[in-house]
């Protein structure tokens, strides 16, 4: 069956990314979604939350937003079990708790449970699909679609297969999240490197903007405004690679690395190797967290919403064509 | 003198950065502009280039984008000496080239023929200010103004002084550059390191994503989406600390370091160590440059100005308000 079908999708886990998850499936309209979470007032925690992840701002009051209309045209089955969830899913997404233990039994039901023909991704931000799938009989079925939070408004979702996860299933995931109207961008992860890609990204640099701070040669807030005041823009607008492919003008990417390799090298020499477990190289954390609690506090759900909105402007910056 | 009042910028070399940096000046309606070049073709070279980073696009045919114009009303001059290019500065900026024995000479001139009360900033992308200030007499005037391309549209300038760079002179680069009406956000750096910041934060993840496309865990096409469509806006809306202290919810950066604490240590630990120079660890620069070469070719001016025209709009929307 193709992605671009009617799809009846399980998920599995509502928290704050499970929300965001189902609000990104209700956007398409031939999407039905079938809910499971073990928390004893689900229903009502959901009629309470999800409207907030429903509709962009603009039409939060329209009709979409509501639960109950959702549940009463059929498009939204809110279930108190996981053979119910899972009965007629044509996929099975889980965001459950990040503990392998979980993961494996919650597969390997999942499988007893659903649909043979039914897709099944985990949300996972650090738990390979080969470790995930350990219990079940079929290893070509599960893989990793790791979304950027929230999830519901981020373009990327990285899919990440096990060796043994069958191409047809990367290729519907792929597909599933590439469709016409989508803002979405999946991208497939060719190796099971921990972190996957994105994150590997951001703890490189975060690892050293920890460094930098420990060492006082900015604090939290400045090196969030350097942040904010050049490489965000930059990577919103350019990847890295093509960054420097036009920072290197005529010569491209390969004149760049001619022209900057020294300062390059003597950067890379000099990262900083500060570490979050164990004993050593961790003094930078009060440190940080004392600069980032005094510059932030804890965000109001004003400061939230506003920053989801400038998010949805750069994301819809990226897409808008410029005429001459 | 304070930095509010008009000032008289001599700026020292008029490469790309420079006539950016000039356009940047120029943007400022009491600000005259002093230009010095040793390219024979100066004077034609400048009146042909300066235009394309005068204005906006949509304001590009204005009486502002004029050379002609701002020599008749003398706010640009042109000079064919480094004696009369400085001569009235109460700025002389200098962007030649990266080169210590060329800084060290021409800061030594630069001392000798302006005037002593101006202030004097290099616009390095890798010499500290004390190594450039060695031959001169007085070693509390000179510092890092560090922009990043292109100035006059990206809002970062890293100041960096030297460790003698006297504190009135880095407030006034500071206030220089935070006027009200510019989109320009100065940030002082508190140590020398090689780098500065934001090329560091640059350089560290650069490393990284060289490291997959080497282990072919993604192409670099595939990375450079995988930035765009997730840290590239949320880094233009957040900085990295608020972005994670807005990710551990009510516990903030300390549950994002508890809960993630063990996937961000094994990606430290397995963080790539490709190196630019050097004979180890250099084999991924023919893929990176090949694969970077494929998915961008050489931009065009249209390429160009498009990705300008979004930058402008992502800047312009990282300070919109939004009502509620």
């Amino acid at each position: 069956m193709s992605a671009t079908s009617p799809q009846r999708v399980s998920l599995i886990g509502l928290g704050t990314i499970g929300m965001s998850m189902a609000a990104l499936h209700l956007a398409r309209d031939n999407t039905i979604v079938d809910v499971f979470d073990t928390r004893p007032d689900f229903e009502q925690y959901l009629s309470k939350t999800l409207p907030n992840f429903l509709a962009e701002p603009s039409s939060a009051s329209g009709p979409s937003s509501s639960v109950a209309s959702l549940i009463s045209s059929g498009r939204l089955h809110i279930h108190s079990s996981l053979e119910t969830a899972c009965a007629f899913a044509t996929i099975v997404q889980e965001q459950g708790p990040e503990n392998l233990a979980f993961k494996q039994s919650i597969w390997k039901k999942v499988e007893s449970l659903a649909p043979v023909s039914a897709h099944l991704w985990t949300s996972t931000s650090g738990i390979a699909a080969s470790a995930q799938q350990q219990e079940m009989q079929d290893k070509t079925r599960l893989l990793v679609v790791h979304p950027f939070n929230p999830p519901h408004i981020m373009p990327l979702l990285e899919i990440v297969p096990a060796p043994g996860t069958s191409p047809e299933r990367v290729e519907f995931a792929h597909e599933y999240f590439s469709l016409p109207g989508s803002r979405h961008r999946p991208v497939v992860i060719r190796k099971e490197v921990p972190g996957f890609v994105g994150n590997r990204l951001a703890f490189a640099l975060l690892r050293e903007a920890c460094h930098l701070v420990q060492e006082d040669v900015v604090t939290a807030n400045d090196l969030d405004t350097i942040l904010m005041a050049s490489l965000g823009p930059r990577w919103a607008g350019n990847g890295v690679f093509e960054s420097y492919q036009q920072g290197g003008g005529e010569g491209g990417i390969r004149a760049f690395l001619d022209k900057l390799g020294s300062t390059m090298q003597e950067v890379w020499d000099g990262l900083g190797k500060v570490n979050v477990l164990g004993e050593q190289g961790t003094e930078w954390k009060e440190k940080v967290i004392q600069q980032t609690d005094d510059a932030y506090g804890t965000l109001t759900l004003e400061q939230v919403r506003e920053k989801e909105a400038r998010l949805r402007d750069f994301i819809r910056a990226q897409t808008q064509s410029y005429g001459q």
